[in-house]
Order: C-alpha cells, then sequence, then structure tokens
C-alpha cells in the first residue's frame, strides 16, 4: 500500500503497530483523525503522553492507579486477606464488574510463557510469596487464563506458596451459564463431571 | 467499566472515539501502550501532531499529499485529461493496486449523505466542474461506492457536468470475479444480465 504522505505513512505506522489493528484498519483511522480540529488531535495525543508520565501501580498489588496504593487495596471495607491473583487490570475490571468478589488482587503482568520469553522472573511473583508470607493471609485465589499458560503459572505458584499455612483455590471450570451442552468442548465436559456440585434447589 | 485511574480512562476515551472501536478494544490497546518506552510514546504521540500539521491537500484533486500538487497530478506519464471520481483516499489505493489505471483522480472528501446531513456544498463539487469545463479533459469516470448515497451522488454530478462535452462513465456493476453465481445478490445478478458483454476468447 503506497501513501502519497509520508506524515500519514507515519501515523498509520503507529496506528497498526498496536496489537489486532492492520495497515488498512490505521489508515481508516488516520483518515477520520485528519477530519478533527488542531486542538482535538492535541487532545488524543497528549492523553497518551500524560498517562505514560502520571500512571503508577500500586505498590502492594500492581494494579494501575492514580495514588501510590489503588483504591481497592486502600478500602477498608474489603477483605485484605483474600487475595485474588489476575493476569492483567482488565481481569479485575471482569471480577469487579461481578460485584460479588470483596477481597483484594495481587496482578502479575503477564503469565509465564516460555514461547513469548517470558518466565517467572519478569512476572510479579516475588512480591505475591511476599504477601503470602503475612500470617493474617487466608486464602488465595488463583484466576488465571484457562489455557496451558495459565495452569502452567498456577503451578508455579502452588509450588512456591504450597509449604506456608494457606488455603490455596482457583477459579471453577464447567460449562458456561447460558451455554448448552452440546456445544461445550470435551475438556471443559469431563471437567464439569469430575467437579459436580451437589444439587441445590 | 471503572477503571482505576483517570489517566487511563482518559486514553481510553480517546482511543474509542475512533470509528470500529469500543471501550474493551481501546483498553486493550492502552494497556498494550503502558508497555512501551516513554520515548516510543513520545513517537506515537506525535505522529498524529505532526500529520495535523503538515499534511497538505493537492490543489488539484484534493488527494492527500506532502506537496502542493500530489504526485499523481504532476506525473507527466499519467493522462491527466482522464479524472476519476471518488470518496476518499482509500479509494484512490485501492485503484492504484489495480496497476490498471493510468488517469488521475478527483477526491470527493465524502458522498451526498442527507441522513449523516452532507450535502453537495460540503463535498468537492465544485473544484470538479471547474476541472470539467476545461476543454481538454475528455472523460470522467464515477468510482463510488455502489450505495444509495453513491447512486444519489452519481446522479448528481451527472446532472451538472452532462451539458458540457465530455465522456461520462462509471465502473461496471457485475458478478465479482472468483465468485460463484448462486450467491450473487438479484440486483447485482440482473445488473450484470443486462450489461452483459461480447463473449471474447
Amino acid at each position: 500500500m503506497k501513501i502519497y504522505s509520508k506524515y500519514i505513512e507515519n501515523a498509520v505506522d503507529q496506528i497498526s503497530s498496536l496489537p489486532g489493528i492492520g495497515k488498512r484498519t490505521a489508515l481508516r483511522l488516520v483518515i477520520e483523525l485528519l477530519k478533527r480540529s488542531n486542538e482535538e488531535i492535541e487532545d488524543f495525543s497528549n492523553s497518551f503522553v500524560l498517562m505514560k508520565e502520571n500512571i503508577k501501580k500500586c505498590q502492594i498489588c500492581h494494579n494501575i492507579s492514580d495514588t501510590d496504593i489503588c483504591p481497592i487495596c486502600s478500602d477498608k471495607n474489603r477483605d485484605q486477606n483474600l487475595i485474588c491473583v489476575v493476569e492483567d487490570i482488565r481481569d479485575i475490571l471482569a471480577i469487579e464488574a461481578t460485584q460479588s468478589y470483596k477481597g483484594v488482587y495481587h496482578v502479575l503482568d503477564g503469565i509465564i510463557s516460555p514461547m513469548d520469553g517470558i518466565g517467572p522472573k519478569d512476572l510479579n511473583i516475588n512480591s505475591l510469596i511476599e504477601r503470602a508470607k503475612n500470617e493474617s493471609v487466608k486464602e488465595i485465589i488463583f484466576a488465571l487464563s484457562a489455557t496451558m499458560e495459565g495452569d502452567t503459572t498456577n503451578f508455579y505458584l502452588y509450588r512456591k506458596i504450597k509449604d506456608l499455612n494457606i488455603e490455596i483455590s482457583s477459579l471453577s471450570r464447567g460449562v458456561s451459564v447460558g451455554s448448552e451442552l452440546q456445544y461445550a468442548d470435551e475438556i471443559t465436559l469431563s471437567r464439569s463431571l469430575l467437579n459436580r456440585q451437589p444439587f441445590v434447589i
């Protein structure tokens, strides 16, 4: 695709460097941006620089925050001794949206993935172990993706934590609520058979 | 979706203001951006400001360009008397990619769309008529989308140009090359029957 302006080409390259956005989509977005006023473009651009300059990570759970301690870790109404381990901030948002969790989080900032060159040292694992050593902590919930990488990370964390006197749990796997049985994959179905629950009315 | 940082929220709002990008996708992109260095973020941001500050429109055809006259209009190997009317720069890129057009273009910067409040005055129609009045111009090709809006615009342009002594043509409609007949819609199929061509071996 030959574009007749190096400025457009540069902007297209920048946008298409984001995951999941190809050159064609990027060009469509750039053409849309070109229709905006100078001031709007300034606001658009500045939002990223401001974010990068001002963003902090919570010193306890590594959640993204504008303060040193995030609103969740500093919330006295939440159970600070129940820690849910997640991959990134989006998982926190997903769990918070359920409104059914009142503990705190620990953000790993990724999962162990040898294929992508991500090992335990690249993740916030040491700080999790330090938190787990605090005797008041009662339970740690593994809430990582149900993938090979998620399972690997779960197992690694389990070995690091198992000797501390803490309950370790992970999200239940099973047939999604609202989905038809015939469309569930074999592994999910066999896991949901194995982990069957007493029937409650 | 409650995000725990107003900076992130602002960046997400900016990205999701682009067409076709929702809040979730925007958040994914913003998290990706956060992993980059300060310098990379500066480059990312600056690309849009630089583009907005430096971009020009070709004074002849309204194509986007870094110069006053775009590379196509200033190319002496192209037929300057054959003008292809398109909606925006992406259509130029699509036609150029075929390598089968050697004329020049005229970018309307949109099509007539009363639903979106876009009338003839919002488009580069007057400059097209001025170009068409030049006696050396031989043919104008309408290459707008095969939609209601495209047809409306074609008809409007036709009425403005028809009295000048210029050949007016439009892209042929028909069954796509490589597609199966049974999947063609009725209108396309009836147009391709009406416009049937002498069979050539």
